[in-house]
């Protein structure tokens, strides 16, 4: 099976969630961001699934992923359907569960990041909405990004089996957890070394995610895109500290 | 099996779509929110598994639901589970994942709805915010609203079987969506009936719903709290138009 997935050219957004996933578990698949528009790729190819009228069940936005005639809209729920493909999580019904409440609740996180920089309106540029964006990444730093490392902390030190979150091998969630990491010391980097030096097994699950081979040839690669301010998480300095 | 529904008194909020698919299910359950803290009751029902030591996987939040001894947290995910237990949800893996990833997309626009309040800060009350709630809620009403009902507007349209989003049966993503409606009619009474004009579909199936003998036993009785400005639909007359 060859998957398809579909996703915004330029940034790594929600799609390098799903990316992850599938370059971890070495599966065959086209990304149609990177394609040019003359080959199919590009904004084009988004369209016809967001607005053609053949879609008996249309994606409200990407991500989604094709896998043959099926359409699957919604990060967490994409991860959902390729965890159990790609063995990217537990077996067992209630360790499936589990590692999508996971996930589920580092989509609340990624939707809190975000609205740092977008508080008013994503419509609206950061610029627009810059005194809100101050006000609200000063709250975020003291009180949610905290609670939200703390949490992750918590459910690490609970699993004796390790590295990751759930069980003995590493999940989707943890792919996610990684890459969300990351983000946090591209965005916010003074306030994330602090809020990560009493959280050493964040770090290490960071560190254990982007150190396997797959990953690492995927992040070396052209394919991967570099971090950067179009995107979900954004460096301004005077959101930091 | 007897199921246990941990959540905030006081408030409808999140809780209240696992409620309603309970309730449409005709299901055994205790709802710790309404049992007095003397009978082991209300808030403090929640800590013993939000900050218990022993819990092996916590919930980040409440609503979280426990079956047996499992626990389980996010409310799209504790539907999930249910929809397979109680019929909420085709049995086929494909519509099964459709349901799930229509429950998703109204996750993110009960969170933008929430927003529209308190777009700083959940920590911070309304008047800490009020300047910053009108701008956000202008954009909201302008832009966001018509998206999302305009989408769930054309499932519905592209599912000729209805009167739900999905297959000919009703979905526990439908239950949802009705009380998303009911929710926008308490908070944004003017905005919501001139968006609902030219959606037909969304309104009908809000009243199937709410019609429906099970629920509107449930809605009369004294289990549903009423809407109120503590929760996650409220309504600011200042923020509607």
């Amino acid at each position: 099976m060859i998957y398809e997935l579909y996703y915004w050219p330029g940034i790594q957004g929600r799609g390098e969630f799903i990316r992850l996933g599938l370059e971890e578990a070495g599966a065959d698949y086209v990304d149609f961001a990177l394609k040019p528009e003359e080959e199919g790729g590009g904004v084009s190819a988004l369209d016809r699934f967001l607005d053609g009228r053949d879609v008996a069940r249309p994606p409200f936005a990407p991500p989604f992923l094709k896998a043959g005639r099926q359409v699957i809209g919604q990060t967490a729920n994409i991860l959902l359907f390729l965890g159990e493909r790609l063995h990217l999580a537990p077996r067992d019904s209630a360790g499936r569960l589990w590692t999508h409440q996971l996930q589920l609740t580092i989509s609340d996180f990624i939707v809190e990041i975000h609205d740092t920089h977008h508080p008013i309106a994503g419509g609206l540029y950061y610029a627009q909405q810059k005194r809100e964006a101050k006000r609200r990444s000063k709250d975020f730093l003291a009180d949610r990004l905290p609670k939200f490392l703390g949490y992750f902390e918590r459910v690490l030190q609970r699993n004796p089996r390790g590295p990751g979150m759930v069980g003995a091998r590493i999940s989707y969630a943890d792919l996610s957890m990684a890459q969300v990491v990351a983000g946090l010391r591209y965005a916010f980097p003074i306030a994330t070394r602090k809020a990560l030096r009493a959280r050493p097994r964040l770090r290490a699950l960071h560190d254990e995610v982007f150190a396997r081979p797959r990953i690492r040839r995927y992040v070396e690669s052209d394919r991967r895109l570099a971090f950067n301010n179009d995107d979900i998480f954004r460096h301004y300095p005077e959101l930091d500290g």
